[in-house]
């Protein structure tokens, strides 16, 4: 069964939706049987690398709130974190683009799996959640936390400093959130036939966990009973035509 | 629409079936709604690297037959390729490892898209079933080929010169390949819901393709009405928890 999850750093839900989805799978009794894989979203695709912004003063101009009601409202995420076990800093958090750390999760999934990535997305989800240094426009930084999540720190930098790599695995994931019609992030989906949208609670989670464990199938092989039909190779051999 | 296509280089059926898949996709209606992954399954991946030999020996021996006999079996599977318009050496072709060239498709993957990996697929086929040069064991042949897909040689060179590189992700290929119960190949997938396996005739994929879009699904979305429950983060920005 596969659960591919759509989110992004700057997405404080994704923090903590994450954390839910993860207590329904620790609690699931088929979770060795659950392939996890983090797929890239961008609230804010346009904004260009390096424009990046303290958070708070964002939030405000956003919403049309005072700074302090902006305040009150990390104050409350904050409490949302905590109650799934998250360190959250409410103050002086970066806002920016994620578009490299989006394309540093792919190079992790193909450099070292499922383990590495969420490795990695959960040291790039602490690290601008809940530590003082931003985790935007610094690629040293991303590198340390690649390297932390075990990946080649070389290979990382390399990946950064190559805005072509893995630009088209991020696009493409983002097509695909765009056609399985989500347009927000967390955004959960499960073996493509079942959705979660949003940071629910872990009973949502699993209660979709147990759906889409029930409707698992196998596939329906269709085939033709033709002599020169479906010759293959195997192990031991391919199919011999006959004449 | 995505269909997952398992096959091996060394595979005649493989290169057969691609044309016969090919030529259903051609006159499918939503033929630009299908995605075509090429996945990587080795036939015999116990072959060490560097174990390259004649196929008419190989097979004589394997089958138990004459070289005579195995020559005219050749001779039929070329028989079969022309059909499909593919040019077929009977004669001269080599057999080996092709885990190398596997890591090489995902890397066009990776770099170009669907449309790099096909040319790259298109280009190892012909390459080993078509001309005189053997595509085993020689990374100048194979960077070669890569450039003539459109991929960057040099990039090429250092993938085939570092084993490691797209390694795990040829094995995911081969792991899901066995998942998926499919043991030989070619093997075909259509939205993980429909399988057809072997070479089949094109009427096959074109009732598989029809089949694979009918029962085409909505994501069922499931949620729970909690004030606490479904909090996303969107292009508009991020659900405000309530005080």
């Amino acid at each position: 069964m596969r659960v591919e999850i759509w989110s992004d750093i700057a997405c404080p839900w994704c923090y903590v939706g994450k954390a839910r989805f993860e207590k329904a799978l620790r609690a699931f009794p088929h979770q060795e049987a659950v392939e996890v894989i983090h797929r890239s979203f961008e609230l804010d695709p346009n904004r260009p690398k390096g424009d990046t912004a303290p958070v708070i003063p964002m939030l405000a101009q956003k919403y049309g709130m005072t700074e302090t009601q902006a305040r009150e409202a990390e104050q409350r995420l904050g409490e949302n974190a905590a109650a799934e076990g998250l360190a959250y800093r409410t103050e002086g958090r970066d806002h920016g683009n994620t578009f490299d750390m989006h394309r540093l999760l792919h190079f992790a999934r193909e450099q070292g799996g499922q383990d590495a990535q969420d490795r990695l997305i959960g040291a790039l989800y602490r690290a601008n959640f809940a530590e003082e240094r931003s985790v935007f426009d610094d690629d040293e930084r991303l590198t340390a936390l690649a390297a932390e999540a075990g990946l080649d720190a070389d290979a990382a930098r390399e990946i950064l400093a190559d805005p072509a790599a893995y630009a088209d695995a991020v696009r493409a994931d983002e097509r695909e959130a765009a056609e399985l019609g989500a347009n927000g992030v967390p955004f959960f989906v499960l073996d493509r036939k079942f959705g979660v949208s949003g940071a629910q609670p872990a009973e949502v989670f699993t209660q979709a966990l147990e759906q889409a464990w029930a409707a698992r199938s196998p596939l329906t092989v269709l085939t033709q009973d033709t002599p020169d039909g479906g010759q293959a190779c195997g192990p031991d051999g391919c199919a011999v035509p006959q004449s």
